[in-house]
């Protein structure tokens, strides 16, 4: 993770130009640098994939949950808020599911950019996506975290808690992932969850990692 | 600016299924009140509106740079941190303009959702499109500040930075907000700038309103 210094903006002097004031004009400039001295974090976006059902959403809520409660600036990111907003004009198509990514990961890259832990969780099921998300952050100088739910098609079948599977598997749901379409299971990720492993479990082995990383000073 | 409690998920309890375990799942619930209390500081939108050349983006990083000085948690989104990620496939028809400021709108809302004093500068020239953002904060709870920067359409064009008033005066550009396209003057903006406040009086101004409308306590 390279630790770029990323100005947003470059220092300009222009005159207003109105012949009754004589202003210079300074844009403010804060840096990932002064951000991350005052707040005492640094910005990073942490990218939870896996299948539905897995337990993505259920482990970000749970760390965010134990990060802000050790005063930690950190939001969850994913299809709930998403996709009633933001993205409320996509669909499931094939170029709708890659939009919604990149749109996700340009949204995640802002808030990593504002000095958040950014916890960001969408089945991403396409290597290239995910691999395009990571880019943009390593680009800006920002750490991204792939962190891969490992959780086995037939246990989250088994859970199935929204019936998604049975509609899938009924023919009542179209490029369902992992049932009729593929999840590309990461090559890269910086952390696996097994599914054994209960939420609070696993946000403690993340929130460790993060201050191993010096993302977090706790 | 209505104060709801606005829950982002809500308590689940179920069974994981796995015959091997036997986990019950919480999602935590991080709320807009919680936030408030830890970071001392509400989350909340400020819209920076006016012709091109009015000063928006030197006042939101004037403002930025003030309050993040002062350890609260402030981001500026503005046209160049947006059209070149999240809306980079977007060109100017009135279509894309729209679309233009209901992404910028809806990611405005997920950042003072997030606990953050988010300084959106957008020309925005159309009332329907600046009242459609309003209303999603409103609707979510999350006070929405609308800051017109009222500087002449005269003096914007003496300014001319980026020689844009010239371009659109010989046809050059189209569909330029003042020029060849309509702004239409805000009716209900929380606060006016008018032209001859330096940036820094202005960054003060509003800094004093943030505090007496108790979204920060200083």
């Amino acid at each position: 993770m390279p630790r770029l210094q990323f100005r947003r903006d470059s220092s300009v002097s222009r005159n207003s130009g109105h012949k009754s004031s004589n202003v210079t004009w300074h844009e403010s400039r804060v840096t990932q640098d002064l951000r991350h001295r005052i707040f005492g974090q640094r910005g990073a976006t942490l990218w939870f994939t896996g299948l539905s059902g897995a337990g993505k959403s259920t482990l970000a809520f749970t760390l965010e949950h134990k990060l802000v409660n050790a005063r930690f600036k950190s939001y969850v990111l994913d299809g709930d808020n998403i996709r009633h907003g933001l993205n409320n004009n996509l669909g499931f198509s094939d170029a709708d599911r890659e939009e919604n990514i990149r749109r996700v990961g340009e949204v995640s890259r802002l808030f990593a950019d504002a000095g958040l832990i950014t916890l960001s969780s969408f089945i991403s099921p396409f290597r290239s996506d995910r691999r395009q998300v990571r880019k943009i952050h390593e680009d800006a100088g920002l750490p991204f975290i792939e962190i891969y739910i490992d959780t086995p098609l037939e246990v989250c079948e088994e859970r199935d808690p929204k019936q998604l599977y049975a509609k899938a598997r009924r023919g009542e749901i179209k490029n369902f992932t992992g049932i009729s379409s593929p999840y590309e299971i990461p090559e890269q990720a910086e952390i696996v969850i097994p599914v054994h492993s209960s939420p609070d479990e696993s946000a403690t082995l993340i929130f460790d990692y993060l201050k191993q990383q010096k993302i977090i000073q706790a």
